[in-house]
């Protein structure tokens, strides 16, 4: 029998988590526990290196993520949920693992440079955003992860917490550090609802996981369609149509869709037909993920104790691991 | 009353200690820790900055800098001596403080670009290196210090540590962290045996606390004097000869010396004269200091225990520091 794979994965707390998150992350998160061991991490710290002055909404993201962690099923008896500047083996190895990376490396990590253009940092980019990657090495290192769910612009992260691995461990003739795979999701992304790639909560094109249903009404109202389906007698697109990306994505009556791809596509379905069964399936799937989520909302102490044991479990793995880079370094004094 | 001062120090362990060392900060260390609360940090995570790959170097030295310590004098009952690696808390303010410096400030720290030119790191300078201006930034505010001794060279440093209390204290709305004032020693620097300005290490050039009378006699024997003092007869310079730089600085008959400068100069006293008055000198200086370390090195167990008392003191601080911080940030879950 081959080894459980251990999963590393997380979201910066910045906001609730949208419907994109459920699609590209929280759903096989879902799945993965059941067989994986696997670590969800709060990243407030990272959070922070690109919101250094909105510190209060990181703090109050990490309670809303943790409720959308456990409103989608994410299970802590499955799961350990934990937060991330709570682990102190974290910091410190990310201290040990800047010294064997260069500077210019760090510059050009294809990741880094494409989210400084979209955040606009310009020259002022903060010192710990551009070496955001080397504390996400020891994230991944810290829990021994085996595999990193990521989208696929985030491979190079991967590769260079894989590159710290392989550093260490030659300079230090260990093995102590294990090599990562990113774990690439089949849908990569769901689409904004104004029909831009990303669905993003900086772009305002979100729905999010816990939108009460007027909300979720509105959002799916004012949806980007297609720009050429202007009335209903006309052929609509289907493909890069951000309603049927989202039937597809939620739906589960596929014959149904199937018939309705077909009549937009032919002409004499109307948007606004479609947006209506859209937002039934929506709210249905809403409806038991919001329904945990009130259930938990009622008991915030609780979810409190939940981090915290889950906290406990990562500092014991990172700890562990800590002591046996201190080891392999020869300062375990 | 004015309230006590508060003192960060330390050396980076990459080998025991030197003549230098003790001109330069070892001496003033002794006399500052009957007025001042201070803190002397042995700071092994900074020296891997730039020894990574000699981590065992760097985990040897850090007893042989606390035998040094001990044996001029530096008292553990009236400062904290401890290990910076073992403070967790430092490496967490590091990453809070990375947020609020952008990367094209730490390019421009003077004393960083005279580092890497000297260490000919070029284009591969490892990005713990460029940071550890904040790592330093780290080290003096956790424990609130309000004087750092450093050389003149780095001044900037003290200055960089300001430029982070500030954007701290700015961002966060808070006082919560200290300014610090550089504390320059009235002697900078002991020039090597061979001239150069610098006693150091790694040029070379040093006496070290810990050589044997013979290693004493040996250097002091090829010690740089007056080049142009070629037959005894001659007059010879007495400054910039490291041989007078050394009996000002560790000669207590100031009569005698002056004595000796004037016979140098007038011409008629020969180099080996002078140096043999020197090596007396030297070796009455350095007694009672390695007798002390004799009597520490058959107890090098209870040198750890120090150590680990005095680390025990310094988390407490920075703890306290830290926790302060994080309640500032609002992150105090």
């Amino acid at each position: 029998m081959s080894k459980k794979e251990i999963i590393l994965t997380g979201d910066r707390p910045t906001g609730p988590l949208h419907l994109g998150h459920y699609v590209g992350s929280l759903r096989s998160r879902v799945e993965l526990q059941t067989r994986c061991d696997q670590y969800v991490m709060i990243a407030d710290l990272q959070a922070l290196t690109d919101h250094a002055k909105e510190s209060k909404l990181v703090r109050d993201s990490v309670l809303q993520v943790a409720l959308d962690y456990l409103a989608v099923g994410i299970d802590p008896a499955k799961t350990v949920i934990f937060i991330q500047s709570l682990v102190p083996a974290l910091p410190e190895l990310t201290m040990y693992y800047l010294n064997l990376v260069t500077w210019n490396r760090l510059k050009h990590n294809p990741t880094v440079k494409q989210e400084i253009l979209q955040k606009g940092f310009g020259e002022s980019v903060p010192a710990g955003f551009m070496t955001y990657p080397i504390s996400q090495a020891a994230d991944i290192t810290a829990f021994k992860a085996t595999l990193v769910p990521v989208g696929e612009d985030q491979r190079p992260m991967i590769e260079q917490t894989n590159e710290v691995v392989r550093a260490f461990n030659r300079t230090y003739n260990t093995d102590v550090l294990v090599e990562a795979q990113a774990l690439i999701p089949k849908i990569a992304r769901l689409p904004g609802i104004d029909g831009q790639a990303k669905m993003s909560k900086s772009l305002g094109n979100a729905i999010y996981l816990s939108d009460p249903p007027d909300q979720v009404s509105k959002k799916v109202k004012k949806m980007y369609t297609d720009p050429n389906h202007l009335r209903v007698e006309d052929p609509g697109k289907v493909e890069g149509n951000p309603v049927f990306s989202y039937l597809d994505a939620f739906g589960t009556d596929l014959d149904k869709i199937q018939e309705l791809k077909a009549h937009y596509e032919r002409g004499g379905l109307g948007d606004s037909v479609v947006k209506k069964y859209l937002l039934e399936v929506l709210l249905e799937f809403l409806e038991p993920i919001q329904k945990r989520r009130a259930a938990y909302e009622t008991q915030l102490e609780g979810i409190m104790d939940i981090l915290r044991k889950g906290t406990e479990k990562a500092n014991e793995t990172a700890s562990k691991t800590l002591s046996a880079v201190r080891a392999a370094m020869g300062i375990d004094y």
